[in-house]
């Protein structure tokens, strides 16, 4: 991350200005990262972002160049430039390691700290977190739909910019992916990068055959043949079957082909068929064209013969859900290390926040599989039995006993100090697999998922209402006051 | 933009291998860069990131750090990795300028080039070009249904990305929008900023009358004041009149209040009766809240009292089409000068591409509306009268006469050096609502647009169809060879 200080809404300047300016400058306060749905329909998210977040904070100063750019808008004063000329994070974060399922309403990043900083970092925060869920959201369900098949990520001619194209291609590993097209993603972050020939490579030549012969020549032992740029049973499949049979004949394995147009169920089928007569059993087929979970699914269901997935557009942008919409809510206010809980009331119900330092604690059973989570204040335990209740639909009760509990929330920073060692994509990926692996089928299905339980703990519970209450009766009394 | 030479798909550099090892280095090529469909189910789309793509050629070059990276693949050879050290674009590059109305399968970008040159950049310029056009199109739809009220773009913590937000504030101002809230794309592209309190302000003081008056204290003559963080009617207009009242009474305008919740239609009509009977008749009302072209559309029918529109989510992804699919096709390649059209066959029939080097003529009436567009080959002229003729439904025919023409593409690159002056942004912006008020009303609608005309001149026509009978004919021949 680079020239990140100003990556923010002006009214988060304009808000720490006036901090500064009303003597709030040393209130703290506690905000909450959340988001209110799941994306794409489904019934699990995967967190992510966090290394990224890592970055922004660390790299977190303004450039002489912001300054006197801030300066030139004509409204900051000169004392609140000094401020921002030395600033740095100085607060407390604490968050999901990257590769946690998370779930509607859970904090998965909540940060302490300097009111004035906390509110500087929002937006950059949101932004950061909100795309990256998103994609290993996505990259998730699109791995989860192959039944094992790999997927490689190439969309990064369609992503929402090179940043979406790089981070998101990060993203997608997180969830599953693979291997990416995206050679600049591969070198930052390590991600096994992958790709063959366009139909431009083919058409330059001759013919397909000698287009074939040519990528056959420079990349012998990787070569992966691309079938459909004339017709992929008349000519595709039979010349890269002659190629691909000249290449073993020569002692270098033939990978396979590509087919990225026209119906990929019936075209694989008869490709496979084609590929096994002519002893190339091993040969195998990568299926590409505007694929997601739900093609995937179905392409599968009819008995394709696709042993990879090129999947391009539909995870890169998250077609389908294109922001995860998360939040960063004020939850307490305080000075001197005391804090009072803060809530925001909403007409609408699901806006309402949660108020307090907060926790998210899972709930496992004897076979380690997810049961139900409790957002709870920070100093609560737990013990069995343990009846929780859904907190709009308060009848709706559970108990849970022989259970096994983790709280998901580790310490980032303390006092703006890194406390946490980040680790590798690849251990985060295998982490990211195994969190799947702890949540049940029915919650995983792609289309209609079953609801996983996340209710409020009877203490967090009770001081919502209060909250509530209170507010609405000040509120009564100020419009009785108006009138 | 930075580090960007490996900002591609592996296989652009896996084939400008292959074309080195097989004696193709010399080959050139021409590419065009098109989309197949406009977004949001509109009329007319807006190119645009053209700025961005001068940046990006005019950078392009590989570090020593890049090409040890390449090296480590162990999949390119100690030759090829010498030329990438000292690589260049040499190329063509012609585009229609930013802000330019654009319609499906015309060649917005074009690319002649040495073929491995014109394939490194592809993925890069595609990126590009399809974010910043896809978020200028979905502005110039924002702004058209706000019927004259201003737009200030807010995504950028939901955009997918820094780069998003940053390059898609951009875009959004060339559509149409008047400010952002994201700073740094303000300090970069000089767009008007603007931004007020978040709700964490008001909630952060002993009441919100309090959080008002600490604002309008700090920023007397940019006091916008955000009335839903309690109640709108009942407490954030009344508390809002009261301190706009002060503020006045000490000499400073007042500027209004911002609804973000809660149907803002009633709340906007109510909260106007209120500012108006208390003698506030110029403060404006700011809405927010999830909109998009549809709802402002909606609430304006409704008789919403709404000066100036809040737009992010839905503008910055462009939520409900968050790709424009732009591809790059090759159509024709050469040596020495002399160049071959080339076509790409498809089952499908909208993926069939367009040979030759090509232009966009662009026809007008005498009134300066745009009649029709015909893609032609680059050294045609039109004399009317003129029968242009639809290359699928070729039935469909109209007859141009008292026309006045244009050509669209303009030369950006000549032989890897610039020959383009860019204009600044609101250059850009103005010229944009120029060329949408050169389209006829029925072509704007936000629904059910009316299907502006864009055909194939009669030479290109019959280039390509004498093409497909060719390629079918070879493959035909092909097939029963290897039967």
């Amino acid at each position: 991350m680079r020239d990140v200080a100003l990556l923010t809404d002006l009214y988060q300047l304009t808000m720490m200005q006036g901090y500064y300016q009303n003597g709030y400058a040393d209130k703290d306060a506690v905000f909450d990262l959340y988001f209110r749905k799941i994306p794409s329909g489904g019934g699990y998210a995967i967190a992510a972002g966090l290394e990224q977040v890592v970055e922004y904070i660390e790299g977190l100063q303004f450039s002489v160049d912001d300054l006197d750019y801030l300066k030139g808008l004509n409204l900051f004063a000169e004392d609140f430039l000094k401020v921002l000329q030395d600033f740095r994070f100085h607060g407390d974060i604490d968050a999901v390691p990257e590769g946690t399922v998370v779930f509607p309403y859970e904090p998965i990043l909540r940060v302490k700290a300097r009111i004035s900083e906390a509110q500087l970092i929002e937006t950059a925060l949101l932004n950061i977190v909100n795309f990256e869920t998103l994609i290993a959201s996505k990259a998730s369900r699109v791995v989860a739909a192959t039944g094992g098949g790999s997927v490689m990520e190439f969309g990064l001619r369609r992503a929402q910019g090179p940043d979406a194209g790089i981070m998101g291609s990060r993203a997608a590993f997180i969830g599953g992916c693979q291997s990416t097209s995206n050679v600049l993603a591969g070198k930052r972050y390590g991600i096994p990068v992958s790709g063959t020939q366009a139909h431009s490579w083919i058409q330059c030549f001759p013919s397909e055959l000698a287009a074939f012969r040519a990528y056959a020549r420079t990349f012998p032992d990787q070569c992966l043949l691309l079938v459909d740029t004339y017709n992929v049973l008349k000519s595709g499949v039979p010349n890269a079957i002659q190629v691909g049979l000249e290449l073993e004949a020569e002692g270098h394995p033939f990978l396979g082909i590509r087919i990225d147009s026209g119906d990929l169920t019936y075209l694989s089928r008869e490709a496979r068929k084609k590929l096994d007569a002519a002893g190339l059993k091993h040969a195998k087929i990568v299926g590409s064209n505007d694929l997601d979970e739900h093609t995937i699914t179905a392409i599968r269901a009819q008995g394709a013969a696709i042993d990879s997935w090129g999947v391009g557009t539909h995870l890169i942008t998250s077609k389908d859900t294109p922001a995860l919409g998360g939040v960063y809510k004020l939850a307490a206010e305080g000075k001197d290390g005391l804090f009072e809980p803060r809530l925001k009331v909403s007409e609408n119900i699901s806006k309402i926040t949660n108020p307090g330092i907060k926790k998210i604690v899972r709930f496992y059973d004897q076979q380690g599989k997810a049961m139900a989570d409790l957002i709870a204040l920070e100093d609560e335990q737990f013990q069995e039995p343990l009846t929780i209740f859904d907190p709009i639909q308060t009848w709706k009760r559970k108990t849970l006993t022989n259970f096994k509990t983790r709280e998901l929330l580790v310490p980032v920073f303390r006092g703006g100090k890194r406390v946490y060692d980040l680790p590798n994509l690849k251990e985060i990926q295998t982490y990211a697999q195994r969190e799947c692996d702890s949540l049940w089928d029915e919650v995983k299905r792609l289309v209609n998922p079953h609801h996983y339980i996340v209710d409020l703990s009877p203490k967090l519970f009770e001081l919502r209402q209060s909250l509530l209450l209170e507010i609405s009766n000040s509120v009564e009394k100020v419009s009785k006051t108006m009138k």
